[in-house]
């Protein structure tokens, strides 16, 4: 690699409205699902770039782990206790970049905020980018190594479980 | 918002080899697919964070658009001339933060390259991030806004054609 590593100032282009105080908050691991509602505040002089968003059902956001701890390259998550996978291979939180990236919903625009479902950060977390989301992969075409290992592992677990039934 | 706004270092995790030298050459608009190869080489010391993602068949990188020019709250796009668009509602490259996000399908590692399908970004391009690409949004959940009806407003446009036989 000849490329000089050079580091990149990111600037918050907003900040997430959420009803998450304490990462313990939010669902993790097997079979959670995010259903919560929040809000994107872009910040005023960037509401230009929000215009014609609201055509789009679905938008990518992407934004800082802005309290997790310092990365760890190889880690234990809660979906596979016992068994660490690397980060690059996992969502942990502490990655050499701390960045979070989270499809969420979008309910409606005020202005330059942004209605959303699907949050899964924590409220005051800085927001770097939003994207449109435009297509997916189809699940028939879609590998996901050790995570449905670890679903189909714990299948009937107790947490799937308890999942299922708060979505009643 | 009571937040200030700092700003975040994002140092790379390893860099493209893509065979695209010049933005001119990656294909870009109505009906553009991405099936060039390329290679993610992670910085050697963060091979480790690597750990299991061979399991997986796509990934989301998360990427600097190292090149573009400065930000562009709302600006033209090839694929919808003459109509303006948010920076937020479309995938220009000239954002507020420059960042990039590609799904690509993982074909193979070696150590800390992976081989992968799908890139359009230039040849050097930093990487940021990299995880695994777990679901998608189906796509009868999916409305796409101002580019669905660009599509269908040129669905039968010789670029569109064009690339359709270039697939066979």
């Amino acid at each position: 690699m000849s490329e000089d590593v050079l580091t990149y100032a990111m600037r918050p282009i907003g900040f997430v409205r959420s009803p998450y105080r304490e990462a313990s908050e939010i669902p993790k691991g097997p079979g959670a699902e995010h259903h919560a509602e929040g809000t994107i505040e872009v910040r005023p002089e960037l509401e230009p770039g929000l215009q014609d968003i609201e055509g789009f059902s679905h938008l990518f956001v992407v934004w800082v782990f802005d309290r997790a701890g310092g990365a760890e390259l190889v880690s234990d998550v809660p979906l596979d206790p016992g068994a660490p996978h690397g980060v690059f291979a996992s969502r942990s939180p502490r990655r050499p970049n701390p960045i979070g990236l989270t499809v969420v919903e979008l309910l409606g625009r005020d202005g330059p905020r942004l209605r959303v479902r699907g949050v899964d950060m924590l409220d005051g977390t800085p927001v770097l980018d939003i994207k449109p989301y435009l297509s997916g992969v189809a699940p028939e075409n879609l590998r996901r190594g050790w995570v449905a290992a670890a679903e189909r592992k714990r299948g009937s677990g107790p947490e799937v479980q308890r999942q299922s039934s708060s979505r009643r």
